[in-house]
């Protein structure tokens, strides 16, 4: 019995909760789960449907985006996950979807404003979109490169991976990370309502006021840090 | 056996109604019962999935906002339902989610204005939203702080909670009471499908009208009142 | 047994369909099946969930709108069901509903404009929306004169019930009619949709234009008179 | 047994996809399977519900839109796909719906930008929308026609339909193609969704940029031709 099962079962279990979740059509997305012990990690075979996917054809990837264990070839966007894993050593968990509203704000390049408290329950901060990539990036090793796209941008904002789980890649979509794959699943649903209510918002009201930040504090220290009380 | 029993198996059964109507996302809301002879109501435990709910996990406690049973922290929005239970009290159920239309509303800090006789069926007023609460009520008790903001505005607005059992807070989100949990529900399904419908009208038509007053009074009295010619 | 059983079954489909469809929420909707030659029809009670709904439970109520056979109260716009079918006598169903598009574009009181062939596949004309009624008539016998405000705005319109079988009242919500209350429900899905396309087709071009005329007699003669080519 | 089971399987199932992806309310639409080497397709009966449909229904029809067996008359878009299956000699499967919100964007009459990577995974080109047909053409022979104007348009923007699996007929709805009839479903689920980013991303930003070239040609060529490295 293969030593990655734990994370083939965890992987599987996260792509399969994306078309469950509305997050996913046919085969735009997926999902990896780490052992980082180990130093692999456990993603989708590329462009398999998710009818015919089963815990052990998640291929078993290091690091650096080799293949450790697997027969079919890893997703296309493997070596992103790897950068991503590689360089955050607090991550256990990484999803990419091309859900309709989160892309909406993609396409249109433009960071998703924090208008009200379900944002604020996340994060304090707008959710990022890196630009798109140069030409010079983008004719390079275009996945990996993707990866540190993310990582760059982050910095630009003073933004830790740790403070926000959730980034746009300017006409593409989402990243989202987390301890866990299924903590990565649930920010990029997340991701997607906060977007379906910022697009709202704004056509609600084109003028729509930012979240003040009396009020962006007050509700993520209900459910983050020392002093937080939701949750059991 | 607990002598709540009722009202929690009240409370369960409205909370598990909230994503089965598609008002809530994983655990954003949370529906209490009470009883009133007792002084006490049933709540959500705090960011317990709702697939893991059971009736008897929901926590006792009184319009004080202090915990009478259960081993779970109850919803981080107990006290707004305790302030509201304690001041009015006619009303046995209570209701809080981040519906998508209701929430874009919220988020843009606008009255929902009633458009046609599906909103005058059950109000007719517009339905109020409350503005952002001030700097110094949110550093204070907030919980409790959002009850009084909402009774408050009600007055404000010239408006009994018996006259309308829908309210939006600024930045925030919708809550709805009703002499049950279960109509409580209800106005939480319909305050969302009140803002989907203002929104779509808007956008079909940028200076659309109020409904005129002459509609809005015939609607509502067919529905309420002594002379009401609706239901059995 | 009841001589009214096979229009209860009828009427009992039709309402049941509603909610399959998504074109009501909780009761905010009805539909109604004729038995001409017994010059009653069968209508849902008012305010009943449709869980609890049967095909007995349908009330049967005479073209004056006068219960002929029930314990329960018919639906509140029974009514307007009556005089519908009191003048125009080749219709044997008719569905209100109050659903999202459709009343949208209602309670901007504006025809949906036709935009394509989907629209002119089941009528050559704008879908009619016939202004709120006066003061007068909203005081007078509202459901009453609901019905004679939907026949007096297509007399305006140079439209006869055969020509089309839909219509949206200002402010208010779109009532359907057909041969059949299959049909009718069928229509009311159909009204749905073309009102989802417009609005979709507005926001996607300000100034789309109309469809030609010479496209919109195609499409319709397709499915419609001697020269049909469509269905078996 | 039919020696065309094998294509009415396939134009059967194709069909059954539709309204599970979401993609037609009743029979607003119609898939086809081809057996090149028998020069015939199969192809769905006009108007019948997809309840009562099943495979041996499907009409066998040859290139040049003549029944060849079946009871049934085949769906009222015959010509359209046989003028395709005639002259475009490596395609197997035609699908024609009215899916939401690409008929939205057919009837403003305008091609869907390529605003980002979902769009480039599927082709290097804006979704052409040909311009409705002039009168001529549809006092014509309709049908057999609008399998000239797709053709004829593909022509116009430079594309052949090996670059290009889907269309916009102005005013009308998309049609789409492939090797298979399976590939052509997923191709109308794929427009589908390409225009709701669309129409989502110019929602959010007026003015939004089109995807550069650059990351057009490397997001198709990911999944397309010699070098492409998605899937197994």
């Amino acid at each position: 019995m293969s030593i990655y099962k734990h994370i083939q079962q965890s992987a599987y279990d996260a792509n399969m909760q994306l078309p469950e979740l509305g997050l996913v059509l046919f085969t735009f997305g997926n999902a990896s789960a780490a052992d980082r012990s180990l130093g692999v990690f456990a993603i989708k075979p590329s462009g398999v449907p998710y009818k015919e996917l089963s815990p052990d054809k998640m291929v078993i990837v290091d690091f650096d985006g080799q293949t450790v264990e697997g027969k079919l070839r890893p997703s296309s966007d493997t070596k992103t996950h790897a950068v991503l894993y590689k360089h955050w050593e607090k991550i256990g968990g990484i999803v990419h979807t091309h859900s309709s509203y989160a892309t909406g704000w993609a396409q249109a390049q433009r960071d998703i404003p924090i208008y009200g408290t379900t944002h604020a329950d996340h994060t304090t901060a707008d959710i990022p979109c890196a630009p798109p990539m140069s030409d010079e990036m983008i004719r390079g090793d275009y996945e990996y490169e993707t990866g540190f796209q993310i990582m760059n941008y982050l910095t630009v904002k003073g933004l830790s991976y740790e403070e926000i789980e959730m980034i746009l890649i300017g006409n593409h979509a989402p990243f989202t990370w987390g301890k866990t794959a299924e903590k990565a699943v649930y920010n990029s649903a997340v991701v997607e309502e906060l977007a379906k209510l910022a697009y709202l918002t704004e056509q609600i009201r084109v003028d729509a006021p930012r979240l003040p930040d009396s009020l962006i504090k007050k509700h993520y220290k209900r459910k983050h840090g020392i002093d937080s009380y939701y949750g059991q």
